[in-house]
């Protein structure tokens, strides 16, 4: 070292292990855990990614609505950090096909992906002291951008022999002043259930109760199957303000386009009142936006999309799911509470007294990656997640 | 309100007014100032996109490597958080023509944008009681997200009569125990100079006398048509170690594609050993990377691009350039302390005591907005600046 010159003193913010608490984190464990030696074919159950399966090819006017607005020369310019107008709109107006009201291009904010929405809404509504509730099991990303920005979260269970119904006694009796949001991930992953009409109005009841915001994640929208069909929460919108997360990635198949949206579905103008929309254009703004020809390109992909790709993906998915659930009810020591209605994951039980030398899920996990090769996803301690599309 | 419901109580964040340090906002305040009666043709000479303008159009190699890449369906999936393998190696294989030393992958995250690479460098960077060193003038997004992250700046002058040279005295004294990093931009936004290679050689030994690194912002890279030619930091690795700011945003007059990379330049291990590469990681594992076929576009756009296209951008650049300055030299009250040599700005000085009524720079551009229908932005008290692809 040159003489006089000061060492690399300077502290260095301890990084947060982000990967234990995300998806991304438990599933690089369990690979590493597989056993490599014995030439088995691994079966991969845990990758949540449709996109790479020949099944699963996405809509070609899509493909094409990306190339033509790429061609065209008039979207290589900077977007603006909120999205451009004709594609604000035209989310605006596939989303009022199911609502009871019309929201306007300015309720909506085109994101990377859902990551980049979840983030908008979590970094925003984070302050000092306060907490979120999030559904237990759910989507790990909550916690670890909760926990990057100090947001303290609260669990409130999901409920198993209520069809994965929100616990909303746990969700009373967890909510203090300082709560600012519930979080709802409809059509359900990782439990692979869809919420009722009637159960999302309590959901609705009881947020405005309490006085909090419904973040509902509806990554899986209108990709179902079963008895209770889709319905977006934005329709209870008028008893409670709803921040809506969606995206293109799974209908479309196609996640690494990485084309989202926030939407604010908030016909009281409550969260304008609050300061909250302020604060999600302030946030955009020191923000990195979608590719803009990939904006361009969403009119078309929302407008020109035909029912029957919609129509085709879903039967695979149903397919696919009462495939996974017959062949799990002929396992001993795991059980399916309840055949999946939507997303494209299931979650089993696991009888873990009968099953000898197992701890709990992610011990489950760990030991099935390295004996059998077979990679499936911690739940909750006595359930796995299994990604149903490996079938 | 329903009986025994709670109010929307809960505080909220107060939203950073991030448009008042943005460059964004500043365009925006001077837009809103024009006057829209008289009719006369609004002179846009503050907007630094290149590719809203006719004579410029991206190649085609680039454009077609970004259709095939789609149309191949095999970049549909997730991208992994830091960037595809050969679309990493591909952007270390470029910086490398340029280095006395090999980069590998493993030293490229690939980022939306410069945008997202600065975005991670400073949050990864940013502790409570750390500081760091800024050019002024400069690119305001820096001052933007450090006042979000609580990340304390300090600003050195870049000094006019030594072609905008950093003020390296000024670097020493401002430089504490708590200084993290000093940020350059080169070809400089918007100086519009070239730093030489003894210049930037100073800059690293400056910075490993005070044990700081050095963020080299080199969005405009290889846009050089002057005297000096450009170099990157990097170069000087073995001295400091060098974060390297990268995009094909300017090059190939792409803003709108969002394709940014963040590089480690050190080869000295220092970066590694601090932490620093662990936290890199750790923050882009919750956040959004770019689109997975842009990725899968990047070795076709930096491998196959020719020669030619690049030295046609240049010498419209050079045109420009030359134009601007000539015609600033006709302007009373107004001159430009040297011809630029880089990038796509040019900063003219003012001379406020010939000025009547004019306070300083906002207050030119502003009035100049007002009165001719003008838009240049403000560059330091005694300063504007023009986008001179405008001329």
């Amino acid at each position: 070292m040159e003489k006089g010159s000061r060492n690399w003193g300077f502290q260095v913010k301890k990084s947060i292990n982000t990967a234990a608490v995300t998806f991304h984190g438990v599933l690089t464990a369990l690979m590493e855990n597989l056993n490599t030696d014995d030439g088995r074919t691994v079966v991969p159950l845990g990758l949540g990614d449709p996109s790479v399966f020949p099944c699963f090819t996405t809509a070609s006017v899509a493909e094409d609505a990306v190339v033509h607005a790429l061609r065209s020369a008039t979207h290589n310019h900077y977007p603006p950090t909120v999205g451009i107008l004709p594609a604000r709109r035209a989310v605006a107006d596939y989303l009022n096909r199911d609502l009871p009201y019309k929201l306007s291009p300015d309720d909506i904010y085109l994101t990377l992906g859902c990551i980049q929405a979840i983030e908008v809404a979590i970094q925003v509504l984070a302050h000092p002291g306060a907490n979120i509730l999030l559904p237990k099991p759910g989507f790990p990303y909550y916690e670890a951008r909760a926990t990057y920005c100090h947001l303290e979260f609260r669990h409130f269970d999901l409920l198993p022999d209520k069809g994965w119904e929100v616990d909303l006694e746990a969700v009373e009796a967890l909510a203090d002043e300082n709560t600012v949001a519930m979080v709802i991930i409809n059509p359900g992953n990782p439990c692979g259930n869809v919420f009722s009409y009637q159960h999302l109005k309590k959901v609705a009841e009881t947020a405005r109760k309490l006085g909090i915001l419904v973040i509902a994640d509806e990554v899986y929208g209108h990709l179902t199957f079963g008895s209770n069909s889709y319905v977006p929460m934005g329709v209870f919108g008028s008893i409670v303000p709803v921040l809506t997360i969606g995206s293109i990635s799974k209908r479309w198949i196609v996640p690494g386009w990485r084309m989202g949206w926030l939407v604010t579905t908030d016909p009281n103008g409550i969260l304008r009142d609050l300061g909250i929309v302020e604060s999600f254009k302030s946030y955009l703004n020191i923000s990195s936006a979608p590719p803009t020809f990939i904006q361009g390109a969403i009119p078309g992909i929302l407008e020109n999309t035909k029912d029957d790709f919609f129509s085709k993906i879903n039967g695979i998915l149903r397919e696919a799911a009462d495939m996974c659930y017959d062949r799990i009810g002929s396992i001993p020591c795991v059980s399916c509470p309840r055949k999946p209605e939507g997303s494209m994951f299931l979650m089993a039980q696991l009888n873990l007294s009968s099953l000898e030398g197992i701890i709990d899920d992610m011990d489950f996990c760990l030991k099935l990656a390295r004996e059998e090769s077979v990679i499936v996803l911690p739940g909750r301690t006595e359930c796995i997640v299994l990604f149903f599309m490996d079938f």
